[in-house]
């Protein structure tokens, strides 16, 4: 069972969602059988390396949010998180394109740390206050999760990954996702958002009994057998 | 996802529609999913093996086109193939019916070595200014593929993949394709013609969209989710 999960690195619903699948997850008696890839998506292409401005003047000046809008939904996420177990700060958020870090995690993924390097990227963002498009914070992150030191410098340094995070987007295009997180189960059921853990484990629940259905081995007509109302 | 291409060796809108057709593809994220058939279709099967005369004289006794016409009509296919990379040289093509040069295609299908071949013998046709007719010329230029030598000598020397060629045209007769290049995708859908890049990437797009549809598998009303304006 592949979950392809399209998310951005600088999208608060992606982490809160994260952790809801991952309860459901955890929770599902086949889990051992449910591969999970990252996919990039970008909310904001257009979005220099580094905005000069805080969160709340990028959402006001290039999305139009009254800051008393901001405030409302940041406090909504604010307390969603929190349920979850996470400390979004909002006020620390380093605002810029998440191009780069999306290479990053391509670059994690080709040694099979995407999901360490997710974790990391996104913690880093929502809760530290961290500038995920810097090399030198991206050469400690990913020295601290296993990746080599050097190979991260040169790969944030040249183009490298840059066509695998553009083939995510146009995956995601032609899958007609517009908004993450979306999660794909095995290219055939989507779910958009940061849905609740129970949606999420009926979702993987129904999909397996779909996908896994019982092969009647013997004639069924005439067989001996008790239902609710008798005995054959 | 399965594309037929109905072509014949000896159409030039068939190789710059192969040309647009591949570059679509190649920037089509599932295109290791996309499966490429070359059908065979002949736009005179009444002509002999080898016609004494040139293109042009064909073109005017056969076909009935004025000089003055066939040469507008060169120029514009000159100049559109040249935007493909093409060099289409008609004063050396060397006018014959297409049947041995079909059955030769079939012979390298047989072998998966089908889309080589067809690149290779168009190329020939248009570009070289060679017979594709010719056995020894079709010998030398199926090894160059990696083709028998011996098998192309007796498969040209005998009715050997008459049938095929044969079942490729009742094909295209029983799906309405009375011009090539013609695109069959999935046996549902007809793009007819040398159409644009973008046409065939939209194509491809659409189709594949409609023919993979998420299943949305959980409510969408209200899912905490992401947008490129902003997030729920």
């Amino acid at each position: 069972m592949d979950i392809e999960i399209f998310s951005d690195v600088k999208c608060p619903w992606c982490f809160v969602g994260k952790r809801r699948f991952e309860k459901a997850l955890a929770a599902f008696p086949h889990r051992d059988q449910v591969n999970v890839t990252w996919r990039s998506f970008q909310l904001d292409p257009s979005l220099p390396d580094h905005y000069e401005g805080t969160e709340q003047q990028y959402l006001a000046e290039r999305k139009g949010i009254p800051a008393e809008q901001v405030r409302r939904m940041w406090d909504n996420l604010v307390e969603q998180a929190a349920g979850e177990g996470l400390d979004f700060r909002f006020d620390d958020v380093v605002v810029g394109n998440s191009f780069t870090a999306h290479r990053f995690l391509h670059l994690a993924k080709s040694h099979g740390l995407g999901a360490e390097a997710k974790e990391a990227v996104l913690s880093a963002h929502f809760e530290q206050g961290e500038d995920t498009s810097d090399v030198d914070f991206l050469v400690t992150l990913g020295a601290s999760i296993g990746l080599d030191e050097d190979e991260i410098r040169s790969t944030i340094g040249s183009d490298r990954f840059a066509e695998e995070v553009r083939r995510d987007m146009d995956e995601a295009g032609s899958l007609g996702v517009s908004g993450v997180p979306f999660f794909v189960i095995d290219r055939k059921y989507g779910i958009s958002g940061a849905q609740p853990t129970a949606v999420f484990a009926d979702a993987l629940a129904s999909y397996w009994r779909e996908s896994n259905p019982l092969v009647i081995a013997a004639p069924v007509d005439g067989a001996e057998v008790c239902g609710p109302d008798r005995c054959s």
